[in-house]
């Protein structure tokens, strides 16, 4: 039986990276997964917080985490006097909003929210950790849904039968994505590069594919451009990090390579996402670069000789020029013409 | 101290993965180096056969690894009579040969060429295991010289300062390299993409660069595109398994994106090594594809969930239009021009 046929809940589980559970917040621990399926267990919004800066969960995950902190916040400061509460939920919004330093302009936005929440519930004498609870919960489903859409416009595009290349793809998308295919009977073999230095391809995106009994192929970073042709794939698709007004994708480090593969071969590469209304082209887009030592390291373990330099830029930049369409929950867009979006 | 400064011999080390040592063959086991050093020692020819089918030694190292086989061999049959000597001489170069199905071709030539000593010793009353040790020397001297003026030719183009990215390139031709722009004093910061899964890169191109007192970092497989720009990177040069009469370069997976995206970047690729007359063009190369296990593990570790599939080729196809220069012992040749070389 293939999961399509059951609960669409099932694939859902994936976006379960951060759950409110008896007073606590739990994190599947991504960076052990799927070698070890173990949970981290935040007792207060401070060890969420922590839990984000140390990467436990990763993609669509801190942003959850960062909700339900919210929620262990609230219920933390929930005998203090309003005026109090209110400054006790403002410091712990930022401190989860801080917690990395790429995310923080979305997370902002999203635990600003939920500030407010706090605040309409304290006036009107409502408990405000239910509340958050329940306006989490709302936008976590407003994202699925919207993310459902985005995941059937991409499908609409793969053929009847082939193969489609990923690249570090979010656990949600990723879900929609063979949902979409096993609901219209496509048969699509997915080809995942391994996405060092995090292995997020080999651990995450092939584990959800898999999970739903879908096909899946793990291949190293250097393999792409090779199985681009050789594999005959028709589609190239990734998420992003951000896409700017002018159609220039920041994503994991290795897009750029595989969109250029892609471009050589004639293969589309369709993006999955909204373009971002704060960057209206790449200058304002900060390229995090990480600490050195995880590159040096696979798995735990050293791969160079002592005194070997490492060097971690953790996103690129691909051009539009690259970008084949934008998909969204509305349809899918030109990459020069990304203002239709936004209207 | 550069070690261009010392002897030149400090660098050819790296070409001893094999040696011969009172009647036993140590062989520099290139699977754990650099984190361990440790030797697979070889009683006889057979062990050695074994050794190179295992890998235990990559790049160059096979080829003398089965030169010290046959001096092995023609140990292990030194009381035999003349006929039953050959016989078995010719049968240990077959298994020495044919250790490994990509380099048996070039073995073939390498261990028949020791074959024809052994028979000549043999013939002339000459004990054949010296006079095959002293002609793996001979031949190991010679293509020190040849590499050494490959090196000086590639060393030519760099320039006074600047970055130049390497993939998983022969030890040999790396210390002559370094050793060059040491002597001429120019100021190359080297870039080695790790090359998965083996990490080739990480643990033998950048330990060769580092242990010359080179500058050196290790960069993952998905970053070359955009390092490339980055970090400004002059040249980008690699060795070859196969260059074909017609200028496309076979070798390590991963060169044809890394050179795509030179192409794209204006950076010229400049391959080492000389075109083979056996193949006027690609159709004759097999391109060998090896155990997918090795791709769904790092460091000895499994990356991916059970159930998800992996795929390997080991090596890629970059086309003569992407190849800048051919450049060995004589000189730098047009990848669409080598018929030049061999006249």
């Amino acid at each position: 039986m293939k999961r399509a046929d059951k609960d669409l809940a099932f694939m859902l589980q994936y976006e379960n990276v951060a759950w409110y559970e008896t007073g606590m917040v739990k994190i599947l621990d991504r960076r052990v997964y799927p070698n070890e399926v173990s949970y981290v267990v935040c007792e207060n919004h401070r060890e969420v917080a922590q839990a984000i800066t140390d990467m436990v969960t990763q993609s669509g995950g801190p942003f959850l985490a960062a909700g339900m902190g919210m929620v262990l916040a609230a219920k933390e400061g929930q005998d203090k006097k309003e005026k109090d509460f209110l400054k006790y939920m403002k410091e712990s919004a930022y401190r989860l909003s801080h917690a990395r330093p790429t995310t923080s302009e979305k997370m902002v936005k999203i635990v600003n929210e939920l500030y407010d929440v706090a605040k309409k519930a304290a006036k009107s004498g409502k408990k405000a950790d239910e509340e958050i609870f329940k306006r989490v919960v709302e936008n976590t489903n407003k994202k699925y849904e919207r993310i459902s859409k985005t995941g059937k416009h991409l499908v609409d595009k793969f053929p009847e039968k082939g193969a489609v290349m990923t690249q570090c793809f979010g656990e949600t998308v990723v879900g929609f994505m063979v949902y979409e295919c096993q609901k219209n009977n496509k048969d699509i073999k997915f080809f995942c590069p391994e996405t060092r230095p995090y292995l997020q391809g080999a651990r995450l995106t092939a584990s959800v594919i898999k999970d739903m009994d879908g096909d899946v192929t793990v291949i190293t970073d250097n393999m792409p451009g090779y199985v681009m042709k050789k594999q005959n794939i028709d589609v190239f698709t990734s998420a992003a990090d951000v896409i700017t007004l002018d159609g220039n994708v920041v994503n994991k480090i290795g897009t750029f390579q595989i969109a250029l593969s892609a471009n050589y071969y004639g293969v589309p590469y369709l993006v999955t996402g909204a373009p971002d209304k704060k960057h209206p082209n790449i200058d304002s887009v900060n390229i995090e670069e990480r600490d050195p030592e995880f590159v040096l390291h696979a798995m735990g373990r050293r791969t160079a000789m002592k005194g070997v330099k490492g060097y971690y830029p953790a996103f690129d930049i691909t051009p539009p020029s690259m970008v084949n369409g934008v998909v969204t929950e509305k349809g899918i867009y030109s990459s020069f013409d990304l203002e239709s979006y936004l209207k």
